[in-house]
């Protein structure tokens, strides 16, 4: 089934200890919809500059991704990013922001994308996340992201929010800042409570955690020896996660669950290069394979 | 089978964001030994000064811990330590240390446990380590664990040591010294290239790694929200990892790998509260249960 994503693509420069990429593509939507093409077919909503390449909207349409909803305003410029990470790359920093056009996105869905029944609301304002879902006609499954500057400037909204969402998909150091409390556990449990009827915290190298009022549960990451870039590989995990659940339109607390272990599977692959450098040299074959390494290994 | 630790045994004062605990039970074989013990029939060799309270002896014996080898110093004082957690206990400051009776442990081992077939040298100098070593008669399993304070001080010692011992357990800061490296699958896989068969290496919060020349897995901490006390939940699980192994003689891949998961899920009593507090309340039938729900929670 489809799954429409909403959210921002940009130009990122990024600084690692395993080497610079200069103007490469990124944006939570980017890393999202390119991720779940591997599991489903993706409509993209978001919004670029004239100064965006045509082969990068031309390698998100080679994996088949509906781009109809891509909104470019020639006078406009892309949304930039710059960031450095620290020599363990569990930290990082960003040296320079420039939102350019996502700046007042205002994100109008076209009619025959507010029927899809699977929906991401990529990281963004939670009052403009609020907007789309309104524009939407009752989806099966509405999850969301969200960061720890909407959590300080519009927490409101992001209440509001939670209350209308099915899950939310959140950091574990934001989960902290959100719940007032440095337990993951009691963090994941806490804005669970605050409305969605699932929580998944990413912990980055350390895999992620569930939770729902019935259910709590851990998987880790696959443990990947080459960590060239984390950049995106939450919004990958949220990809294979959505990707995996709109294909097989399923949204049982089971296939929620194998969704976890395809979320991880799917990010292990995007943080072993730059960009998705990696992700456009794999195939649906290579997630498979590895998914069925990843739960020969997680089994005793 | 039987299996022997050999390591410290201290009087800790901790100050943790949940409380002060002072003067309480501790020390790396203390938390080993107890976690062991609820698998199979562990003997202690350590020193203690003659201000070792009885009623830590008799925690000890009450469940029929060998102590036999614990040598008691009376006009000694035993290993003392203070340390201090960080809000989210994910770190902890030595405030005070004073080795005390530890500083000359040279310890000789009663002539029944130079038989014994599982040996687990808890950390301490591999100096002393590799005098332990010395004894044996050919031990089925051996393992370690060090520190930081190893690494930089004898690193040849401990250079010889990973060549004689079957398996490094080890925390994940230590293993990044060691290997030189800020990748834990790179550090793992490093180490194990070091001499030891496998290495087992331990992530606080977010679990444990294996690696051996053929294997590489990994496992969540078991989520539980009653972080009391994370003090010794690294020798708990190490007691839990080699008492199950001890338990029924087998140093199989597929026993080692259920180890783990018992390692993993007896630690997880430890942090629940200070001191053994929390394994004094338990039986193994709550170990037991805790591991099946455990095995639930990370299938998929």
């Amino acid at each position: 089934m489809p799954l429409l994503v909403v959210g921002s693509i940009g130009i990122d420069t990024i600084e690692a200890p395993t080497g610079i990429a200069t103007d490469v593509l990124g944006g939570a939507a980017t890393y999202f919809s390119y991720a779940a093409s591997f599991f489903t077919s993706v409509r993209l909503v978001a919004v670029v500059g004239g100064d965006f390449p045509a082969e990068h909207r031309r390698l998100m349409e080679s994996r088949k991704i509906d781009t109809s909803g891509l909104e470019v305003r020639p006078g406009g410029k892309t949304f930039r990013w710059r960031g450095r990470y620290s020599q363990d790359m569990n930290e990082r920093e960003t040296m320079e922001v420039h939102l350019n056009v996502l700046a007042d996105f205002n994100p109008r869905l076209p009619d025959e994308h507010r029927n899809c029944p699977f929906l991401f609301l990529a990281n963004g304002a939670p009052s403009t996340q609020l907007a789309v879902l309104e524009q939407m006609r009752s989806p099966r499954l509405a999850v969301a992201d969200t960061m720890d500057l909407w959590i300080k400037t519009q927490h409101d909204e992001l209440s509001r929010l939670l209350r209308r969402i099915d899950g939310l998909v959140i950091n574990d150091q934001e989960a902290k800042m959100l719940a007032g409390t440095d337990n993951l556990v009691r963090a994941g449990r806490t804005i669970q409570a605050m409305g969605p009827r699932f929580v998944v915290l990413k912990k980055g190298e350390h895999g992620a955690m569930f939770f729902s009022r019935d259910e709590t549960y851990v998987m880790p990451a696959y443990p990947t020896p080459d960590v060239i870039d984390p950049t995106g590989a939450g919004d990958s995990f949220g990809g294979g996660y959505m990707g995996f659940i709109a294909s097989n339109g399923d949204s049982s607390p089971t296939s929620l669950k194998r969704a976890m272990a395809y979320g991880t599977v799917t990010a292990s692959f995007t943080v072993e290069d730059f960009s998705l450098n990696r992700l456009a040299r794999i195939g649906r074959d290579d997630i498979d394979r590895r998914f069925a390494e990843y739960r020969r290994m997680t089994a005793f």
